[in-house]
C-alpha cells in the first residue's frame, strides 16, 4: 500500500476527521501517536498499545541513529520487525533532538555537527543523512531535517533559521528521490511518505511564509514544528492559526510534540489532524495521572489508603484492577509495575480523548464536545 | 479452604510430587515461587504470572511492614486484593531481611531492634509482631521470625542462634493461636498455615537437631533456612541431606531462597518440594537470561545483530516475538521493556524447569531427567 490520506468529515468548528493509509495499515485522524523514542513506547508491549486503540507510533531517528544504529535496524528487517510493531510508524528527523540533547552543536549550510549525548563522539547529520537513516529504519512517514528555532529568538535569527529549514526541505525531497515539481512519491522508497515542516518561531507572518513556501516545495503532509517550546498557550494557538490557512485542506496537518489534552482539543478545532507527545508516558513514570477531571499526583499521601481506582469511568487495566493506594505504594517503592500501570492509564486516557474527539467531529458536535471537556475539568478535584 | 498438603508421587530417586491446598487455591509441588518482595513480582502483572504457570508467589513481610505498612494492607482487604493476585501467597517473616538489610540491628531474647533501611527510624520485630503483621497481610502460608545464622560462624554462635530460633518458633506458634501440642491449625486466623524453619548453620549435627526439635514443636510444613549464604554448593547439599530424614514425609519441605536451576534439581532429588528465589527476576533486570544450555548475557556485543530468539525452544512471549539484537538494544538503552521481556523469559524458564521436574517425578524418571538436564548444559555455548 502506498501512502494516502483522506478527509472524511469536517465539523462546523473547523475540526476534521479522516484517515491515513500507509504501507503498514490505516490510522484514523485526529490521531495521537505515543512516543517510542528508542524503538519502544516505554514500559509497553506493541500488543498492549494496539489493545488500547493506538494505531500509529512515533520513533526518534536521532536516538536510533546513535543506538543501535540505522544499519543494524535495516539488517534486522526494519523498525517494524525489530520492535514487533505491525502498524504505521512516523520517525522524526532528529532535528529537535540534536538541538535539545546534543552538546556543542554547530549548524552550517551543509548540516549540523554535534557530539553524541551517549559517548561524546563526533557526529554529523545533514538533510541527506537524515533521509538515508529514515529510509533504513523504514518508517511509513518520515520527516526532513529542520532547524528547530529556539524561543525566545529575535526576528532576524528566526527568519534565517526558517530559510535554512526551507533549503533543507528541498534537499530532503531530492534525497528521497523526488525531483519533479508535482511529484510527491519517492522513487527511492516507494510508499514512504515525506512530510514538510513549518517553522517561523513566534512570528505570525513568518509562520505564514514558511507554510506557503513549504507547500510550494510539495510534501505528502505538513507538520508544524517549533511550538510548545516554552511559549504561552495563546501564542502557540496563534501560530497554528497563522499557518493553517496556507496548508492544503486535502493534506494531513501534524502538530509536532504537542501536547496537553487541552492543547489537542484547541488544535483539532483549528484543523490539526495528528499529534505526538511524550506527556502521557513521561508523566506516568513521574506518577502524574490524567483524568477527565484533571491531573492526579499519585504520590500524594491522600491516596495512601484510598481503595478507589484512579478514575471510576476509565476502562483501563489499571483502573479495573488496582486501587489508588496500591498505585501509590508501587510508585513510592520504585516498582517497575508502577510505570506500566501508570502508562497504561495515561495512554488509555489519551486514546479515549482522541476517540471522543473523532466521534464528536463525525457527528458534527465538536463545539459541544469542547464545552463539555472544559466543564468537567477541575484540577483540584481528583 | 483450609491448608493441607498431599504427597502424590515418589520417584525412586527420592524426588517427590504433590499438591498444596490453601484458602486461595492449589499449587502443585515441586513448586517454585517467584518473589514479589514489595507486593509486586518486579515488572510483571499477576495475569502474566498466572499465564506462564506460576501458582504461588512469595512476598516479604519486612518490606511490607515498613511500606506501606501491614495495617494499610489489612484495611485494603489483605495482600491478595491489594496486589490483585488470586492464587496462594507465602510471606517470609522478615528475619532474613532484618539480618541482611537493616543497619544497627540488635538481637535480644525478646526480638530484634533495627533501623529501617528506608528512613533510619527505629523498629522492633518480635516473633509475635511478625505473626501479627503476617496475619494482617493475610498470606496463605506464613513463616515464624528466625535468627538467620551468618556464614561463616563458629559452632557456639551457630548453636546459640539455633536455640533462639527454636524458642522463637514456640512463641510464634502460640502467637498464631496454636497452644495444644498436637494442634497445628490457627484459632486466630483459620486456614493460614505456619511453617517451621530449620537452622543450624553448616553443621550437620545441628541441622539434624534443629530439624528434630522444630518437628517436635509442630508446624504445618517445614522450611530449611540459612542456606545459599555464601557456602560451597556441596556444603549446602550436605546440610539438606542432614535435615531431610528428620522432616516428616507427609509435610511439605521448603528450601528458602534457593536457587540456581541446578540447586533446584539437586534439592528436589533430596526430597525438597518448594523453592523461592530472586534469581530469575533479578538476573533478568541485570540482563542475564537462563536457557537449557546455560546463561546468556544479553549485553554481549556478540548479539548486536543476532536475529535469533534467546532460546529457540522457549515458548515465552519474548522468544516468540523478539530477537537477541532487540533485547540487547533494550538493555543497553535502559528501556523498561527490557526488564519486562527478560523477566518473562527467565520466569518462563523456571516454570518450564519445574514442570519438567514434576512430570519426570510423576513418570518415575527423575534420574533420566537429571542426566539430561546436565547433558545439555554448556555454559559457553549460548
Amino acid at each position: 500500500m502506498a501512502y494516502s490520506c483522506e478527509l472524511i468529515h469536517k465539523d462546523p468548528s473547523g475540526a476534521r476527521a479522516g484517515r491515513l493509509t500507509t504501507p503498514h495499515g490505516r490510522a484514523d485522524t485526529p490521531l495521537f501517536m505515543p512516543v517510542g523514542t528508542k524503538a519502544s513506547v516505554k514500559a509497553m508491549t506493541p500488543e498492549e498499545l494496539a489493545g488500547m486503540g493506538v494505531e500509529m507510533i512515533l520513533a526518534n531517528t536521532y536516538h536510533l541513529w546513535l543506538r543501535p544504529g540505522h544499519e543494524v535496524i535495516r539488517v534486522l528487517g526494519g523498525l517494524h520487525a525489530f520492535m514487533n510493531w505491525k502498524g504505521p510508524v512516523l520517525t522524526d528527523s532528529g532535528g529537535f533532538q540534536v538541538f535539545s540533547l546534543a552538546p556543542l552543536r554547530r549548524i552550517t549550510e551543509e548540516g549540523v555537527s554535534f557530539r553524541s549525548h551517549l559517548d561524546g563522539s563526533e557526529c554529523f547529520l545533514s538533510p541527506e543523512t537524515a533521509i538515508e537513516a529514515q529510509e533504513a529504519i523504514g518508517a511509513d512517514v518520515i520527516m526532513p531535517l529542520d532547524d528547530c528555532t529556539p524561543y525566545p529568538a529575535d526576528r532576524l535569527y528566526v527568519k534565517d533559521s526558517m530559510e535554512l529549514t526551507l533549503r533543507w526541505a528541498q534537499r530532503s525531497r531530492r534525497a528521497h528521490g523526488i525531483s519533479k515539481a508535482n511529484q510527491t512519491t519517492s522513487t527511492v522508497r516507494p510508499g514512504q511518505a515525506l512530510f514538510g515542516i513549518v517553522q517561523g518561531g513566534m512570528h505570525a507572518d513568518l509562520r505564514q511564509e514558511s507554510a506557503k513556501r513549504t507547500v510550494e516545495t510539495g510534501f505528502d503532509g505538513y507538520a508544524i514544528g517549533g511550538l510548545s517550546v516554552g511559549e504561552e498557550k495563546g501564542l502557540m494557538y496563534g501560530m497554528i492559526d497563522a499557518a493553517m490557512p496556507h496548508l492544503p485542506a486535502s493534506s494531513v496537518r501534524y502538530l509536532m510534540g504537542v501536547g496537553m489534552p487541552e492543547d489537542i482539543v484547541e488544535a483539532v478545532e483549528r484543523g490539526v489532524d495528528m499529534f505526538d507527545c511524550v506527556l502521557p508516558t513521561r508523566c506516568a513514570r513521574n506518577g502524574t495521572l490524567f483524568t477527565s477531571k484533571g491531573k492526579l499526583v499519585i504520590k500524594n499521601s491522600l491516596y495512601a489508603k484510598d481503595p478507589r481506582p484512579v478514575d471510576e469511568e476509565c476502562p483501563c487495566y489499571a483502573c479495573r484492577n488496582y486501587s489508588r493506594a496500591y498505585l501509590r505504594h508501587l510508585y513510592m517503592a520504585g516498582e517497575l509495575l508502577s510505570s506500566r500501570l501508570n502508562t497504561t492509564h495515561n495512554l488509555c486516557y489519551y486514546m479515549r480523548l482522541m476517540k471522543g474527539i473523532g466521534e464528536a467531529v463525525k457527528a458534527g458536535r465538536f463545539a459541544e464536545f469542547k464545552r463539555r471537556f472544559y466543564e468537567v475539568r477541575n484540577p483540584g478535584a481528583a
